[in-house]
Formats: C-alpha cells, sequence, structure tokens
C-alpha cells in the first residue's frame, strides 16, 4: 500500500544493530522506562482508532518536557530515522500509523495545563492534555475550549492540532483552527520556535495555520495556546423528531436560512437512533426516522426567543414532537446520547469503520440515500449520525472482521461513499484529516499544481521527507523540488469551477 | 530605506534599452493602450493612499484576463524584472509601492462578476471588482459580502485579499481570509492553479490560507470565489454617547462580556464626532467625549432583545444617551458618518496618516491616552475612529505636509505608538497588513526562527525573489536557504509567553 513518496528518496529499513544504538540513544537522553521497544508495549502505538492495519513502530518514546522532544528528534535524524509525532491515537484516518519503523515521539505524558489567562481568554497547555479535561480544568473561571470532538473525553489538543478536529460546536465556533494563537513546535531539523503569537492575529505569512492540521509531517507541538470561549449566560437544546432523513434535512436548511446561528445541528438516523437508545437510555424516539439534536447559546432572551423560532420552524416541516431540554440533566443527556454513538455500536458488531466526508447541505438527503444504497449492496448495517448544520456525514459501517471477506466489503463501500460524496460536490474530509486513509483521493480534489505546491511547503519544514512519511500527500507529489531540476516549470493548466 | 533581502542577491537597475524592449513585449502582449510607460500616466502607479514616499514604476500593465496577466508575468520574467501586483491603490502601508522599478500589473480593468450561486453561498469575481460593487451586484439575491473596509466604495477584492483586509463588521464576520473560498492565481513562475476550494474547506495543508494576506509576493490573483453572506432578517444600529472615552471603553468591555455578538462594535472619539458631523450632519452629539456605534443583525426578535441589552448595558456604564436608528435611512446615515471619516478630516488638514494597531481590549482607555499624549507631543491633531469590538485602533494623526518639519513628526509619533501598543501586548496590524511601512517592526513580534520560515514559505512560491520585493519581511530574513546551505542548521531558541 505505501509508495514511496518520492522516487530519489531510498527507503529506510533499519539494521537491529541500528535499533539497539538508538534505543540506548534516547534511553540515555530520556529514561529507560520511557523508551519503549518490546513487541509487548509496542503494539499499542502500532495503530490508531481506524481500521487501517497497524505498523511496527521502531521504537517509542514517551516525552515529558519540550527538552526531551527535542532531544528525541535531535536523536533520530543522527540515525537517520523517520519521526511519527502521536497524541492519544484516536485518530480515525491512520495518519499516526508509523510507517518506515518510524521513531514514534508521543507527548502523553506531557500533559498539563501551564497558564490560564481567561480575561485574556486563552490558556498554554501541554499537547497531551485531554480535550475535555482543558474544558473542566478552566470551567470554574467561567470559560471552555469551544471544539468538542465525539472522542474529547479520550482524544489531546495535540492531536486535535495535527487534525484540525472539529465537533458539534464547531458549527458557531469554526474548528480547532480557530482555536489556536500559538503553537511552540519542535521543528524537524531540532530547532524551536513559536508559530503564532498570543498578542493577537500576527502579520506576515500564517505559519501557525500551515501548521494546524499538517498531520505531524511539520514537527511536533510542544506547547498550544489554546483560546478560551466565555461560557453563555444561557444554552438551551431541543431534540426534534422526524419520519424522514429528507424532512429532517429540509428542517436543517430551514433553521440556518432563517437567519439563526445554532451552536450546534446534529442528526441521527432510525439505525443510529435504536443503537444510541438501547445504550444510553436517553429517551430517544424508537419510531423516528431520523432526530435532529439543536442547541442554541447567548443571552438568556435571545436563546428563549431561538427555542421558540426553531421549534415552529421543525413543526412546520413535519417534526412529529420537539422536546426541550428541561435543565443541565436532561441537556447532559442528549448529548451522551450523541456523543456515545461510537460506543453503542459495540452492541451490534465489534467493528466499525466511520467515514467523514462533506457535502453541500442542500444535497444531504439525497447522499443519504446513496450511502444506504451503498451499505445494502455491500451488506453491510450503516448508522448515520453527523454534523447535519455544515453537511458534514459520518457513515459508520458496522461489522464483525472475523467474518471473511467483510473488510473488502467495508473498503469497498467506503470508497463507493467518498466518490459519491465527492461528485456530488463534497471534500474529503470535515474535520478526521487525510492521514493514510484518504492520501491517495487527494487529486480528486487537488490539481496537480495545488498538490505540488503543498509538497513543497512540506519540503520547506522537513527537508529530509523524514516526518511522518507516507501521510497527507499522494506518492509522487512530494518531488516539488525536483520539478524545477528540470529544463523549466512544469505547466498544468488549472481548471476552475 | 530599502535593504536588500538577501545579501546574495543583484539589485536589478534596467537600462533604458531593455525598458524600450519589455514595453514593445508587454504591447505586443496586451494591447499599446494598456501598456503605459509615460512619467505622466505612471504618476498614479507610484503609491497608494498611505504618506509613504512614492516610486517610479518601470511600467504599468492594466491586464483584461488571466491570459493577458500569466503573458504579462511570462514576459517580466523573461526581462529578469521585478513584478508589483496591484489593485485600487487604496492600500496605506505602501504595500502596492513598486520598488526595483518593478513591472506593475494592475487588474482594476477585470471588475466582472462571473457567477453568482446565493443558494451555495459564493460567487466567483474578477479581483478588479470594487468590494461595494459586489454587494450591489449580489444585494437581490438576498446576499452581501461581508467584509466592509471604510474603503469598500474604492478598494477591490483583490486588494482586500492581498492584504487580508477587515472592516466594521468583521468583529461577527471574520476578515477577509473567511470569505475567500478559493482563488485562481497566475503563480511567480508563469503556472496558473486554483488555491482552495468551493466544495468545502479542502483538507491538506492550506495554500489558500498562506495566499490570502500575502500581499503581492506570491502570485496575483486573477479569479476569486468570495463567500455570500444571507442578509438577516433584521438588522438595528444603535448610537450612544459617553462623555469620556474611558466609559465608552467599559461599555464595549461590558456588552462582550454580557454574551451578546454585536456585527459590529465601533467607537469615534471627540476630535473625531466633530469633524464628522461638521460633513456628514448625521446628528452627532457634538458635546460627547465618545461615542459607540453599535449593531445587532439576525432573526427579527432575536436582535429586538439584544437591542434592549445593548441600551441597558450602555445606559448602566454611563452613555447619556443611547439612539436606536429608526430606519433604513438613519442606518445609512450613522453608517455615512462613520466611514466618511477619512474624507471629513480634509476640512481639518490636506494630509492624514492612519495607523493600524491591535490591543487587548481590556487595555483600550489607557492606550487611547497614550496615543493622546505622543499626538500632542509631537503638536499633531490626531482623531480616533476604530473598531473598539476587536481592539483594532486606527489612530489618524492630520497635518499639512508643506508644514516644514511635519512629516518627520508624524513619522516619530506613528513610531511611538507602534511601540507603545506592542509594549501593552499588541501587533502590528488589524487590517492594513505590512508593506513597506512595518516591515522593519516584524522582528518586534516575530523570532528569528518564525521569519526565517516565512521567507521560506515565500521562497516557495518565488524562488527568485521578484514579486513584490522589499515588502512583508525586513531585510536578512529572506535567506531561508542560505541557512541550510551552512554547515548545520541555525538554533535560535524560541521564546514562549
Amino acid at each position: 500500500m505505501i509508495i514511496p513518496a518520492c522516487g530519489a528518496r531510498v527507503a529506510c529499513v533499519s539494521s537491529h544493530y541500528d535499533d539497539e544504538q538508538l534505543v540506548a540513544a534516547l534511553r540515555a537522553a530520556l529514561s529507560v522506562d520511557r523508551v519503549l521497544d518490546s513487541p509487548f508495549e509496542k503494539v499499542l502505538y502500532a495503530k490508531d482508532a481506524s481500521a487501517i492495519a497497524p505498523e511496527d513502530p521502531g521504537v517509542v518514546c514517551l516525552a515529558t518536557s519540550t527538552a526531551e522532544v527535542a532531544a528525541a528528534v535531535a536523536i533520530a535524524n543522527r540515525f537517520g530515522r523517520s519521526i511519527t509525532p502521536r497524541g492519544s491515537g484516536t485518530g480515525l484516518a491512520g495518519g499516526t500509523i508509523p510507517l518506515e519503523r518510524a521513531v514514534v515521539i508521543t507527548t502523553t505524558k506531557m500533559n498539563r495545563v501551564l497558564e490560564v489567562h481567561e480575561h485574556d481568554g486563552y490558556a498554554w497547555v501541554e499537547p497531551g492534555l485531554l480535550n475535555l479535561d482543558l474544558t473542566r480544568a478552566v470551567s470554574a473561571r467561567g470559560v471552555h475550549y469551544a471544539p468538542d470532538p465525539s472522542s474529547q473525553q479520550t482524544c489531546s489538543i495535540g492531536g486535535n492540532v495535527g487534525t484540525n478536529a472539529g465537533g458539534p460546536h464547531c458549527l458557531l465556533h469554526g474548528v480547532t483552527s480557530a482555536h489556536i494563537i500559538a503553537i511552540e513546535v519542535v521543528l524537524p531539523n531540532g530547532e524551536i520556535a513559536v508559530l503564532g503569537d498570543i498578542r493577537g492575529d500576527a502579520a506576515g505569512y500564517d505559519l501557525r495555520g500551515v501548521f494546524v492540521g499538517s498531520e505531524g509531517t511539520m514537527g511536533i507541538a510542544t506547547k498550544i495556546a489554546v483560546r478560551l470561549t466565555p461560557n453563555p449566560p444561557a444554552i438551551r437544546t431541543l431534540l426534534a423528531d422526524f419520519s424522514t432523513i429528507r424532512e429532517a434535512s429540509k428542517a436543517v436548511s430551514a433553521i440556518i436560512a432563517s437567519g439563526l446561528l445554532p451552536a450546534a445541528l446534529e442528526m441521527m438516523d432510525a439505525n443510529c437512533i435504536r443503537a444510541v437508545e438501547n445504550w444510553a437510555h436517553a429517551g430517544l424516539p424508537l419510531d423516528a426516522g431520523a432526530v435532529l439534536l439543536v442547541e442554541l447559546e447567548g443571552v438568556v432572551d435571545v436563546v428563549n426567543d431561538g427555542v421558540a423560532d426553531v421549534s415552529r420552524i421543525c413543526t412546520a416541516q413535519g417534526a412529529g414532537s420537539v422536546r426541550v431540554a428541561a435543565d443541565a440533566t436532561e441537556r447532559a443527556l442528549l448529548w451522551k446520547a450523541r456523543k456515545s454513538a461510537f460506543g453503542a455500536i459495540a452492541n451490534i458488531k465489534p467493528n466499525y469503520y466511520l467515514h467523514d466526508c462533506v457535502v453541500p447541505r442542500t444535497r444531504l438527503a439525497e447522499i443519504m440515500d446513496e450511502v444506504t444504497r451503498i451499505a445494502d449492496e455491500q451488506e453491510l448495517i450503516v448508522l448515520n449520525v453527523f454534523h447535519a448544520g455544515d453537511g458534514n456525514l459520518h457513515p459508520l459501517l458496522v461489522y464483525d472482521k472475523r467474518e471473511p471477506g467483510v473488510v473488502d466489503r467495508v473498503h469497498e463501500a467506503g470508497r463507493q461513499i467518498i466518490e459519491v460524496c465527492i461528485a456530488a460536490g463534497g471534500m474529503l474530509s470535515g474535520e478526521h484529516g487525510i492521514g493514510l486513509e484518504k492520501r491517495d483521493y487527494m487529486p480528486l480534489v487537488f490539481s496537480a499544481i495545488d498538490l505540488d505546491y503543498q509538497a513543497r511547503i512540506r519540503l520547506v519544514f522537513d527537508p529530509d521527507q523524514k516526518w511522518n512519511p507516507g501521510k497527507v500527500l499522494p506518492g509522487g507529489s512530494s518531488c516539488g523540488e525536483a520539478l524545477h531540476d528540470a529544463s523549466g516549470p512544469v505547466v498544468v493548466a488549472g481548471a476552475w469551477v
């Protein structure tokens, strides 16, 4: 599956002799117990939360400080080894699977909140801090960290930066990039730099913006200045049930068109409702074809008016009932139902493959029909739970990998779903990143010139192509420099619209 | 003033013989009347709207299509000449002043709206289209282009992209970068590419984000896909007057702290109120120390509640009166007053120098005192009209350049204002860009490593350093490649916090 990123590149197959020296050097710089090299210990770091096959990490470093990360990078560089940065390993696109027996540097032990400046709206944290732990640490001060992936109990801020992660509340607040003010990074050459600035939007070229979402190909974050969002004075949560996905989709469009800006606007289909209700007992309507979970936040009277508006719109679009959470407990229960979908499906089958495409909101219903058709053809069960407000689909294929041939059918269905979404004017990823999973689909959405410049930007940071090799860009697009070593520039006409 | 960007670089001093051949080649590719080479014609393209001294453009090309832009770029490259892209020339940081007798390529004649897709929320336009003309062209379809610089009647979308321009309504909607979906560009080597994607947030590295705000150093935009924002069902505008800037600043903080999200939140000081009222006759209170202009937009009942909340907060913070615009005419009049400040000051003195710094909102009042003190010391009149909601100051120094020594005093005051803002935890620029004006201040806010990587990113696009030379980065920071030609990487410790 792994295509060398560039023809000129020499594949790195390390000898066991090298490995021993490497491990010894890393242990001298870190500590014996935080440099793992036994197969038993390394297996945890061989994969992420996706269904993509694991790869052997050469060695795993559990760093506890910027200095340790820099030391590990310097040592890996000295041994000519590739490096794969890693957070909690909750990624869903294979972004932290270590190819080329890379040195894995994980920041899970760097999980402190360093400084909180709630009045100035930011905090400095370490990258291994879990997303929900950040919000817990600052909530008494009246603020929170807005992006809330479903995995927020287990995913780290550093990993969120790597994938530019989303979450239900990103509809109003924007995805991770909008909440990262500055990042201390150890660059591929071992230098330490701070990208971005806590004093405000930096002028000049936006290095911070380039780094967010770079999936470990441009260095490793060691401290992160996150934006803290004031807790809204009022939050109200509604659950509306519809007999069909089509009706629910129309309600989504009508809510957005009305000028309302919900904080979150999520949809679950019938399969998902049943799986979740069996597990979370949140009182979801088991006979519904789809439910919308809508949250509004802001000043009290403004939010109350919004609740009335959303209720009216949902009813007009055919909602069977609209339930408004009476209190914080009921609200928490509804969100538990939404965010535990991935756990709940374990009751159906032991394995799942979760997709992540963005489609035009106006084509939601039709594409959901297509997704169902594709799953039926491949004899798979599909559940849908997703960010309807911004058209970010998450078809969830459940299966039992012990069933012969099923993994192939899961991959085939995934390929068809991606192609259907892109053909409908959609995009490869809303929030999970590209990783290994979608690398080879990149030419479907980017021109050759665009991919070439992306590769060159990557080379600015990582000229030796050692950082998270094989991720993000398809094979062949990392040869930006080579193109210009030829007699002249390669001209490829750019298509527009 | 101009420091060569890199020691290795050969300054380009073209001969007149070259000039004649260059002009002939450009005229053959474009047309005789759209390639200007007489001093009389070129003088219009020698400066922007700042007080920075003009420079001689080698030749000026008025392109009418992507093909003509690409042809002009290819010819300039063949002659080894620098290129400075230009929009309407309303920039305030010297970003389009042509150094090195650059070939100026202006897109003012490329001003068509190409396609409007209001239901999908975007339009393709040409870069020379004026900002306000875009909104006028789409307003009948119920949408508008949200970023609204004060110069919106005369500034172009291409120029807005170059500087990542702001505007009063960017408080709610975000600055230009949030409204640019994709950009067709002619790259420095003559290739044509589309950065970004109308199908949604592109995965991979964000080339679109790097290009927005690159001030003509990475190529020239030839078509732009802009986001169209639905017109809100309701808009209400309030004017609150206060006896001091300090009171008005506290009201700003209280409004933001309440959880309200105004679309715009602008302040004018006493000098500005008087200058504007004399000109626009909008009924501004001539005895006020400061006024706040607050705009709310959204669903009708939500906005009405917001108006009541803002009125209550302003009154509690000491507002003498709060006036709510009764209708669209009165609203337009208040905005005319705000946006005509720069014209109105012509009644005071013939020249002005407008600054652009961002400061922490909590320190607004104290920094305004400092600005007044600095202006007094330099015996200059200062007016303040600015985006208070996001702490983006615009001290406006008015003067008559025929007065001996005054220009030096204006520059000295400007330097001190910038330093005070940065010392208070502020940033160099909120929306005008860096250009020539603030290039040499960049090391005040960026580390050496950061500037080095910015220079390398620039080199990815413009390896020959021919595009808008001397802009954005300070002298010496464009030598990124040279650093790595040495025996090892240059390690400079990055400071954080």
